[in-house]
Formats: structure tokens, C-alpha cells, sequence
């Protein structure tokens, strides 16, 4: 598109005159995007609880609350005033040596609501430096008592961040071919569906027999990147099992599940064996700033803590612990276990289950599946994850409104707590046409 | 410590009666510590441009602008109040997909003092993913077009950061052993240091001929983690320049260099070469909030522009280009070109160079460095990098209510631009005491 083609008329233009799509073209290289066949980005101005306002004055419901962060919904008052305050007090310090309220304060709040048995926080920057801080923690973990463990063991199609480490233990390479060979080694297990429990509880114990495994990563309950999957809390809880007593280190990667989404604080909570590290971001922060969470038990914390310097973990990221960061997630732990979020947490699902009973019969539904507020299903038409058909889908919603992001031919909702009755039935009608459309 | 040594009398608690240090010990994990060893954590309560408050109402003169980023002071009300404004419109959508116009002018605002040839930004959250995304970029550049290039090159003592792929390319080992199995593979250069550039240059030239490198990934000028180290500028040029002719990717680290602190924009407007890549963080935000970005030259961009899908560079991270954050940079952009922002690092390179008349013949002072507000010399004494007489070192600081932080022998200074000469000339006389004390 050259400069001449933007009529400032017909486009109402506020940001000195050029569309923001158009400079938008110039400098900037977007996430998991192939620029060449890749339809242009849409810009956003203004974000306010579910809708999302673009340049061109078009709203949108956001029906994934920003890649499951902005549970409470955008720009949340309560949330702006938290931060808003901490910034003319302490903005940041190093976290090496020194301490602050907002992080002190936000240990307290969370190890009251994680997984019984987390004990400690070490405070990174997102997903993925979560993700590789759990596999370090699980690896010098045996390093530092001398045990012979260098493998890690992943569920096929689970995916855990895009750092090297992070990487390597995703089991959902999409497009890795370039790096593939720099990769821990990772050993893959099936997800336990049920149905092939016992297979798969076989299949660990060779595994383990004939491989020095150190930890085992998984995201529990629903696979987030691989299409919302879900799999069986009862064979899950075997595996970790089996795995708690061959001394291999439990990661439970909670950075999608986390937060309330699953209907319960963290998806760990169905199941009976907890984990022994847990990897938290995406809604810790509320949707407001980046930052990433490693917790542990005592028992992997006390293997760290020595008179021997080395066996400390050497880990440390600039803004670890930025206490702006801290006061959002304080502010969202506080909305979470309100009793309105709860509330609208149990009425989200129950609208889910409602349009699931009315669209369960449709030839073109399949493979159903709810937890919490997460609501998904396959689309009963062959769609590749970036192809064409998908683009269309993608494209239908947005026609209507409504920011949903197919992943192939999956659909799924998970939208912010606040969501009100009638947005979401404007998605669930949306979703009606396109089995019509598709 | 048990809870009744803690005497409220002699010590205010703010927080609820109990003291912050007392709480932090609880549940915190802090970054790079190994918590048996290490003093326990300062609380701190309050940060104004130069000044950190500690719970019990001590002032410590920040003179790492913690850990580089805070270069305009903390909390800084120009800088709070663009983020505070942005907080109310729009906090947060995906960067897949999506712009908006704070990533759109950041890109615009940088392109304008970033080295000539940067042409693209890639948004990420902190220096590791940052150099993660050039590390990617260089490899994947040679994969797309076939090239059978998968080792990297990097400098003796280098510090790139701690996830799997940045701890890799990082020379400087202090305690990674738990990991090292799991590396890239990594070549290894000594820095020119004006005198060895020949043998430098011999050595990279048979390490090019016998491998196939893949990129060359640097911190120009100054390598921060290793001791504020400098190299020679020339020296530095003719290894670019090699790396060049044969098509090797050159990837400057300015994570810690970046923004003014050697009296340029960055290090590389030192190099007559320019750098294919570029790799920000810390002062990028001017510390407020953490966030990475990757830039990169047309040419790099153009090797993943392809009708092939697979071409793209799938990495991506939930909170890239966060608003909130983008925000904070822009304004740390408009105050670093400004002429008040560029007349104190005048003056403050001037106050460095007439400390350094004062102490150079002192029999202790050895090795002084300056490149712009960063000035460093090792002190004549031995010292582990996290030993006793280092954290005695750090002690004699501390109680002289000056924050410094010493890396083993190693003194040195970065503090933010709007220092006063008061504040200054207390640090400076606080390592002139120290002369005297170790």
C-alpha cells in the first residue's frame, strides 16, 4: 500500500495523520507471524473490560482475554489504582539483596491459594522463564546430591515457551526445524485419555527403567497450545505417582491453567499428587505487565541450600520481582477469590454448559470438552494451524465482533471472568453461524 | 532468627508488626543467592531518583541505577505519568495479529538512534530473550536458505543471560555446571585488547575455516557480568568486518551498553562496523518495567519473509509489546535525547575522569576504565567473585549508604544520568576510604 491510497476522509486517522497499520508495515516484526502471507495487523486503541476498540472505531469482544491474561477484564480500575500507587513509591530494585513489600506481600497471598506443598518463590519474567527455571530446578536438583539425571520427560504435544530450554521440552514443535538440534533431551509420553491409562503407565515405567530421568514437565488437565486438549485428572495422578517415587522432580507448567480459569485456583487442584514445582504467569499479573513465577516445595529448595556456593541456583533476571508487576498480581489475587469472581467464575461455566447441550448434536461439533471457563471443541472440517480455512474462520469472528482465535479447526472460548450474559451469547451465536459458514 | 528478637521499639514495621526482612525469609527465593551464605535480604520501601529507602529509614545512594535500567532516577514523574496515562486506555492485547500505537512509535523513536542498518523490531520481555530471538535469528537465517551453519561464536567471558540458549553463548561460567551438557555449541574468542588483536584475528579466521559458524553474538565494547571489561574498539571493527565477508551473523548484546551509558546511544556507534542484530533490555524501559526487544537489519528480515510459513520466526511471548511498557520506553526515549538528559552524561563523564586523576597512582587502584557514566577499576587485592572480602567490600558500601556492587575485585559505577555531583562525590569518597580500608 503506498501513501497516496489512505484517504484520511473515509478512515478517521488520530495519530498524526497515517493509519497505524500502515507504520505499523515499516519496523515492526509480530510474534509467531509470517509477514509475507500473513493479513495485516489490526491496530488497537483502546482496551476496557471485554472489548477491545480498533482504529477504525470497531469493537470487539475479546473472547480470549488477551491470551488468558486479562481474566478481570481490561483496564480494571481496582487493578490501574493498585499499580498506579506502587509507582510513585518504589518502582523497582534489584532483587538480589534486597526485598520489598509488594513481592513479601505477594508470596504470602499466593502460597495461600497454590497446590499444597509449594513453599518457595523465585520470580522471573514470563512463561517461558518459568518453564526453564522448572526444568533447572528439576536438573540441579539431582545434580547438586550427585545423581546421575539428565533427561527430561514431556507429554507429546505439550508446549512450555520458545527459549532453547523451554523449547526442548515442548512437544508441539510447529516450526523448530532450525533449532531442533540444540535441544535437551527429552524423553515423550502420550496424555493419559482415559482410556490408554494403562499403556501409558507402562510406557512411563520403561521410560524410567531405562532412562536417568530428572524431571517431568506437564501442563495439567489442558493442553493450552496444542487446541484447549484435556486429559484424564486420574491418570495424571498415576503418572505423578510413579514419578514421585522414583524421585523424579514434579513441573507443573500452571502459566495457562493457573488463576481460576480451570474453576478451581490451579488446574493441580483436581488432581490428588501434587506437584513439586509449579510455573505461573500470563494471569498472575492481570493482564497489565509481564512477569513469570517458579514456585517449589521445601524438599527441592533444601537441595539448593548449602554452605557450597555452586549449588545455588544462578538465576536472575534485571527486573525480578518488579514490585508494579507484584502490585497488579496482588490486586488480581484479591478479585480472584472475591466472591463475585467466584461467582462469575460458577455462572461462565454454566453458560458453557448450556450452549454445549445445544450444539452438542451438530454434525460438524466434535471432541466437546469444559473445564472451568474454558470451553472448547473441534470443528468436524480438516483445517491446517495457519492454513487458509483457519484464516477464514478467524476472519468470520472478527467480522462479527468477536476476537476468538482458532487454533487448526479447534475453537475455543476463554474469555475474561467479568464477561457479561450478552457478550458471550453474541459468541455463542457467532460460533452457530460458522457451523453453518464452515 | 526467631519472631521475638524482632524489637518494634528499635525498629518501625510499617507492614503489619512483623518486618519485612523477617517475612521475605519465609517464602522467597532471591535471584543469583545462595541463601545458607548470602546476608539476608534490605528491605527497601521507597526509590527517588537516586536514593533507595530501607524500612528502617536508611538512605542508600543507588549507584548501579539498579542494575543499569533506572538511568532517568526512579520514579521518575515525566516517565510515570506517560504510563499512568496508557494504563487508562488500553493495557494489554496480542501482539500477533494486533499493533497499537505505543509499539508503533516505539519502533519509530528507536529506528531513529538505534545503529545504522536496524531496520525491524521483535518485542520479547527481558535480555535473555533477547539474545534467545538473535541467537534464533542467526541460526535460522542460514537454515532457511539452507546453509549448513549451527554453531555460534562468542567472547571469552561473556554474559548473555541465563535461559538454556543465553547461558550457552555466555563465556562466563560462574556456576553452571548443573547445565553445560545441555548447551549449543559455542566457539570461543579471547577480546582484543589493542595489543593481541593479530593473534585475535588469526584465531577467528581458523575457527571460521574449520567450522560453520553461524553468527557471532558480542557485548560491544564493555562486558558488563564479567567485570565491566573493555575491549578495544578497532580491534572489535576488524572481527565484525571478518565476520562479515563470510556471511557470519553479528549480533551486538547492547543489553547492559544500551542507552547512553557509554556516552553514545549505544556502544556500536563507537565500531565503524555495524551490527547485523541488536539485543535491548534493561534501560530500554528506563526501570520501570521489564521487556526485551530483538532489531535486526532488512537483510535478516528478508531471509524469513517467505511465501513458506515455516520461514517465520515462530517465537513469541503473551505480554510482548506490552502498552504499559512501550509507554515507559518512549518516555525514556524522549528524556535520553533530550539536552538536559545529554549534558549530564557530560558532566558526568567529566566528574569520572577527574576521580580518576585522583586515585590512579594510588598502589590499590589498577586497570581504570571509562567509557561514558560507567567507570570501573579493579582494586589490587584478591577476591572470589562471591567471597568474603568481596561482600566486606559490598558491606563498606552499603553502611556509607552507597549501593555498589562489586563483581569480585572489580569497583565500578553506573549511575543514573540525573545524579547530583553531592551524590557523586559521596560515592567517590567512599571508595577512596575503601583505598584505604582492604
Amino acid at each position: 500500500m503506498s501513501d497516496s491510497n489512505i484517504n484520511p476522509e473515509s478512515n478517521p486517522l488520530p495519530f498524526g495523520g497515517r493509519s497505524l497499520q500502515f507504520r505499523d508495515k515499516k519496523h515492526l516484526w509480530h510474534p509467531l507471524t509470517q509477514h509475507k502471507i500473513a493479513p495485516e495487523a489490526l491496530p488497537i486503541i483502546k482496551a476496557k473490560n471485554c472489548i477491545l476498540t480498533s482504529e477504525d472505531k470497531k469493537e470487539y469482544i475479546d473472547g480470549i482475554a488477551s491470551w488468558y491474561t486479562a481474566m478481570y477484564g481490561h483496564c480494571n480500575e481496582f487493578i490501574i489504582a493498585k499499580v498506579t500507587e506502587q509507582m510513585q513509591n518504589l518502582d523497582q530494585v534489584v532483587f538480589s539483596g534486597f526485598t520489598h513489600e509488594p513481592a513479601v506481600k505477594l508470596s504470602e497471598e499466593l502460597i495461600k491459594i497454590l497446590p499444597k506443598g509449594q513453599q518457595k518463590l523465585f520470580f522471573n519474567d514470563n512463561g517461558s522463564t518459568a518453564t526453564e527455571i522448572g526444568i533447572k530446578m528439576a536438573l540441579q536438583y539431582h545434580h547438586n546430591q550427585g545423581n546421575n539425571r539428565n533427561v527430561m520427560l514431556a507429554f507429546e504435544e505439550g508446549f512450555h515457551g520458545d527459549t532453547f530450554g523451554a523449547m526442548s521440552v515442548s512437544g508441539l514443535s510447529v516450526y523448530n526445524g532450525a533449532f531442533e538440534e540444540h535441544f535437551i533431551e527429552v524423553l515423550r509420553l502420550p496424555v493419559p485419555n482415559g482410556k490408554n491409562n494403562t499403556e501409558v503407565l507402562e510406557k512411563l515405567k520403561s521410560l524410567i527403567a531405562e532412562n536417568n530421568i530428572a524431571g517431568f514437565i506437564y501442563e495439567p488437565l489442558v493442553q493450552g497450545a496444542a487446541g484447549m486438549k484435556m486429559h484424564d485428572p486420574e491418570g495424571l495422578n498415576e503418572i505423578l505417582k510413579i514419578c514421585k517415587e522414583n524421585e523424579i522432580i514434579c513441573v507443573a507448567d500452571e502459566v495457562m491453567t493457573g488463576f481460576g480459569k480451570t474453576g478451581r485456583y490451579f488446574a493441580s487442584d483436581y488432581v490428588v499428587t501434587k506437584p513439586d514445582v509449579v510455573c505461573l504467569s500470563k494471569a498472575l499479573t492481570a493482564g497489565l505487565l509481564p512477569m513469570g513465577l517458579t514456585t517449589c516445595s521445601q524438599k527441592v529448595y533444601d537441595a539448593f541450600y548449602s554452605e557450597d556456593i555452586s549449588k545455588g541456583l544462578f538465576h536472575g533476571h534485571t527486573y525480578s520481582a518488579n514490585p508494579l508487576a507484584c502490585a497488579a498480581a496482588l490486586a488480581g489475587i484479591e478479585l480472584l477469590v472475591s466472591d463475585e469472581i467466584q461467582q462469575k467464575i460458577e455462572e461462565v461455566q454454566q453458560w458453557h454448559r448450556e450452549f454445549d447441550k445445544k450444539i452438542k448434536n451438530h454434525p460438524k461439533v466434535t471432541n466437546q470438552r469444559q473445564l472451568g471457563v474454558i470451553y472448547a471443541f473441534d470443528l468436524n472440517v480438516e483445517m491446517e494451524r495457519y492454513g487458509n480455512l483457519r484464516n477464514e474462520l478467524f476472519k468470520h469472528f472478527m467480522d462479527s465482533g468477536i476476537f476468538l482465535r482458532p487454533l487448526g479447526s479447534t475453537i475455543y472460548i476463554l474469555a475474561p471472568f467479568t464477561i457479561s450474559q450478552e457478550e458471550m451469547n453474541h459468541i455463542y451465536e457467532s460460533i452457530e453461524v460458522a457451523l453453518e459458514k464452515f
